[in-house]
């Protein structure tokens, strides 16, 4: 008997996680001899601990083709660390009741690191379970910090956000610095990469182009410093652009971010580093300052798509279809680029999944400037081989159409589980 | 003898006000039997006070061709309300002198309310001269808080880029509702006018949909009914999301972004609508907030350009050189709406300066919804026609190829003056 898919997204979502799901949906459909049903699981890993299974076969065409230029997690996502089975295996316990019960004789977590190592538990408990499972991950972060792949999709096309963004503002500061502000600081992701901020670098060609100060999570950051390059940078140019990384810390290994203010109830006030950054600058440089927190503008930026990053992610899902009619299990699919006379081309590959597993993957030396405040031509060359080519989505009335699905729920079999 | 053209741009640049300098050049060089030379000035009417003046024959044409869709101020733009010519008639004297050594017969001024009102106390200086000078104004605003003009050149884009971020972002929030973030709140930008929060509700199409709350300078702020209205929202969608004006005041009128708060050192802290929102959500309802500043970005969002925007910003200083034509001098350039057939279609006009100078057009009361944090159809539909369309930058290997401008100064005539 033909087994059923199981599908669910993981962690923090990306403008193009979707375009894997279709990729793995087209492909899977075509391959009906092999498949039974497909499946999402509603919020990630949830959908099959509450056995609350979405049924592919009942969304509309058009809604799923759509799902190639949608962004966020088309059938919810989660941020849930499975306890480990050794210890405590009622979770595992319950998703291998509920795929029984379902047929579900393939999983694919489109996910980041934890995701991976979750993959690879269930993989493990199930086979303690002379359960048949084949267990694919299928990578995704805006962060690009997997290892192993030699980037991660949905990385290229916040890359090219943060990069026109930082572009843009930084015409905009320019034509006000002579009577107005001078400078703009623009707050990015990254907690612990900074491949995010370093993309805000593509932009320079020139020593005194913008982004003038890129803050990475990599290097420790040192107000001193900081401020110094600021006012040179606002001496020279007469206007200073700042990318800042989520996750700076200081020497002592805070992070710049959290807060010790407390508001005028006594509670303490959430973070921010661009607000903190700006205040430094007003407050001892007394330059005017403007400040941006693009936070999940950036992540979800899929009106600004690259053409490369899309087709990476859609063919991710689909040659994982691929892999697992070979008979592969426990591994992460993963990219990997080439170089031929200057120009980039990638292919598929895959990796156990025991060599990405909670790991992660930082900005190396060489590809961070001397100063510790920019990024090396490496750096750049590698960002702007994944950029290049734009994906724009449909638009009607001025709208993006993106995908609305009917996310139709698999009759339950089981219980109730408590998570 | 011909008389010359000074051009300059003034107060927060827009994504489409250097269209609007394009049509001027274009038509302008045109009617090479009219007019002399065409003369931007340096950082707006700074330019004029300090005789720099940037020479547009000197410009390659590719690259001035590509201001049709280069964001920010391409001659830079300036924040300087000149003083009172009656009280203090220095400023005038200097712009006078300088229009007289530079020819200068035709002054097209590109800005917002403050800068309509510079424009008419120059006319109005230069007439007690008796020296003649043609005085236009050029509409620019993202707030689209001009009045008499149907709408203001730089807000659909913005709008378009505000609607288009506040869904991507909504379906990050939704994917991740189920086990993390609740609520995510964007602040945009408007201080007395509510127009681009408003943009943020054309993606609402069913009472549920986002944006739940709108929150509009408008209306005033009371922190229990937002609460009340947030906890709403997450109790029924599972989720919620926040648009905020910076300028949102509570009863007493105090703007909500301005901080009470002190740093470590005792300084005041920035501002930021969208932190203080997040900590009362925090706070008062134990939901995960994520939110976002998009500040510059939005203004110099060109990347998602409207295309009724950028063909009216472009018409509109194509028009200005016919009405300087027609001998007409001292109004400012508008633009008119009209429907037939549920069809928009615009036409521009012109006002009188003494109309526009200083004055201010915010939401009107039939464009807010009755619970306060909504609009109504009819703003809907008035926003929905101006983002119809998308008009795109070119690239070059990922990157828009916005204009690189020489701006070469015209050799000075005068000696220096102090600002």
């Amino acid at each position: 008997m033909k087994k059923n898919i199981f599908y669910a997204q993981s962690g923090g979502v990306t403008p193009v996680i979707n375009a894997t799901a279709l990729g793995l949906i087209k492909s899977a459909k075509k391959s009906k001899n092999f498949f039974g049903k497909i499946y999402a699981g509603k919020n990630g890993i949830i959908g099959a601990l509450k056995e609350e299974l979405i049924d592919i076969s009942k969304e509309n065409s058009k809604q799923l083709d759509s799902l190639k230029f949608t962004p966020g997690g088309a059938f919810g996502s989660c941020r849930l660390k499975l306890k480990d089975p050794v210890k405590n295996k009622k979770e595992f316990q319950r998703i291998l009741e509920v795929f029984n019960a379902h047929d579900i004789g393939y999983f694919f977590y489109n996910g980041g690191g934890d995701s991976q190592d979750t993959t690879l538990k269930l993989s493990q408990y199930c086979k303690s379970m002379n359960y048949e499972l084949q267990c694919i991950g299928l990578p995704k972060t805006i962060d690009n910090d997997l290892p192993i792949t030699d980037n991660s999709p949905g990385f290229a096309t916040v890359a090219k956000y943060i990069a026109v963004s930082t572009y843009e503002a930084s015409l905009d500061v320019a034509s006000m610095a002579e009577s107005s502000t001078k400078v703009f600081i623009l707050e990015v992701m990254g907690r612990h990469a900074g491949w995010l901020a370093a993309a805000s670098g593509i932009i320079k060609n020139k020593a005194n182009d913008p982004p003038h100060i890129i803050l990475l999570p990599e290097v420790t950051f040192n107000s001193t410093k900081f401020l110094k390059k600021v006012n040179q940078a606002v001496k020279t140019n007469g206007y200073c652009v700042v990318v800042a990384s989520e996750g700076i810390r200081n020497s002592k290994k805070e992070f710049i971010s959290s807060s010790s203010d407390k508001d005028s109830f006594g509670h303490a006030q959430l973070g921010g580093v661009a607000p903190k950054l700006a205040s430094m600058v007003t407050n001892s440089l007394k330059y005017k300052v403007h400040w941006a927190v693009s936070d999940y503008l950036q992540r979800s930026s899929r009106h600004i798509g690259s053409k490369i990053d899309v087709e990476q992610a859609f063919q991710l899902g689909k040659k994982s279809i691929e892999f697992v009619k070979q008979g592969k299990n426990e591994i992460m699919l993963t990219i990997k680029g080439k170089m031929k006379n200057g120009r980039y081309s990638w292919s598929i590959g895959h990796t156990d999944l025991r060599n990405v597993a909670n790991k992660e993957k930082i900005l190396p030396k060489g590809y961070i400037g001397l100063d510790g405040f920019s990024i090396t031509k490496k750096c750049k060359d590698y960002i702007l081989n994944l950029v290049k080519g734009e994906d724009y989505p449909s638009y009607k009335n001025g709208i993006p159409e993106y995908a609305k699905l009917k996310k139709y729920l698999v009759k339950k079999k089981l219980s109730k589980f408590e998570i």
